[in-house]
């Protein structure tokens, strides 16, 4: 399948580096062409690694997956062009983290608005999967970097895009079970919400390689 | 121990059986003498569980805990005195929930600020320490309705008091190495943004009694 990546930060690096080793087709696209991440991760990726605009990406990919920082993926895919995004599964990875000078992260938006709820409202046509954003990078892709059972979430308004993300979580080595469906794109909130919860456990470990379980009477 | 529990709720009445169960004497306080939720559950309690008004229940215990909503904490604690809570620990145990009449549930405060930072600025003589908030009252008070091992977390700017939580939280069942340290007072906000996901995972298993278990590299 082919993929177009927005964002070439490590989000967007990890997730176009293990699509091309499963095999499929990857646009990493960043906002101008002679973005140096998106053209050395090019170099080495082999024939399915191709580094482009945020709108070559965007045109390239079937399904496109939003890896830019939450407080500009409207800017980016703006850049892309709605007209690339038209009924296609549009994976959100995002966390609108702000970071103050003194140190402090907030989000915005919050509490009555999401990234993905904004993506889905600009972009009515696409069909925004909430996912991947409860997890540092190499664990999105390596979910074994962690141990036990653990748990990724998914929201969304269509079910058929969420069914094509959970194939690709799969792929990724999510087993089917692991993955919980939280509804429609507005339960992005809640999953966006945990950022300032997992930074404090971030803070408690000293590394990044943790995820949350789920227990449940029964 | 003496503890004095504000607000008659659910939350504040499982927390007092359970207190009385274990040998600790409560007094559940509420806005009005004449409450009827907290005049029964004295009634029932036996010797050990009185009722009475904020003021008193506030007054009588050693350890104070917060168990109102938390978009009227502040209020509630107003009454209860801030002569009252000087020096005591004082867990905070709210969501600052708030139901839209669309069925929308926010959090105010939220993001920027915390009920819990909110009470420990008002009482800067109190040793806050936000805990609890994360699972329904029945797990609160009894961790085996969920099965496997799973996590609860504290935050405050006290150490001692913090360690005095854990003891009483060790005392409800729930096992040392599941407490998870996550910081000064300000960590209570990522714990409070836990329930729009909390919310969504309600929906998702049709029951309360579930929890976060997080698993770790190595």
């Amino acid at each position: 399948m082919r993929f177009g990546i927005i964002g070439t930060g490590t989000v967007g690096r990890t997730l176009a580096s293990k699509l091309v080793s499963l095999g499929h087709e990857v646009t990493l696209g960043s906002r101008s062409k002679d973005n140096t991440a998106a053209n050395d991760w090019a170099d080495r990726a082999g024939p399915y690694g191709h580094a482009g605009t945020f709108a070559e990406a965007a045109a390239f990919g079937e399904i496109v997956v939003n890896a830019t920082s939450g407080t500009v993926s409207l800017h980016a895919l703006e850049l892309a062009g709605g007209e690339h995004l038209e009924g296609k599964t549009l994976i959100d990875v995002s966390n609108p983290l702000v970071f103050s000078p003194t140190g402090e992260v907030t989000l915005d938006p919050v509490n009555t608005d999401s990234v993905a709820e904004r993506i889905q409202r600009a972009y009515p046509a696409a069909r925004v999967v909430k996912a991947l954003n409860t997890v540092t990078a190499a664990v999105m892709v390596d979910p074994g970097r962690v141990s036990g059972e653990h748990n990724l979430f998914i929201a969304g308004d269509d079910p058929e895009a969420k069914a094509q993300v959970r194939i690709v979580l799969e792929e990724f080595g999510w087993p089917a079970a692991s993955i919980i469906d939280l509804g429609e794109v507005q339960a992005a909130r809640g999953m966006e919400m945990m950022m300032p919860f997992w930074l404090r456990l971030m803070h408690h470990f000293g590394h990044t390689d943790f995820n949350y379980a789920i227990r449940s009477a029964g």
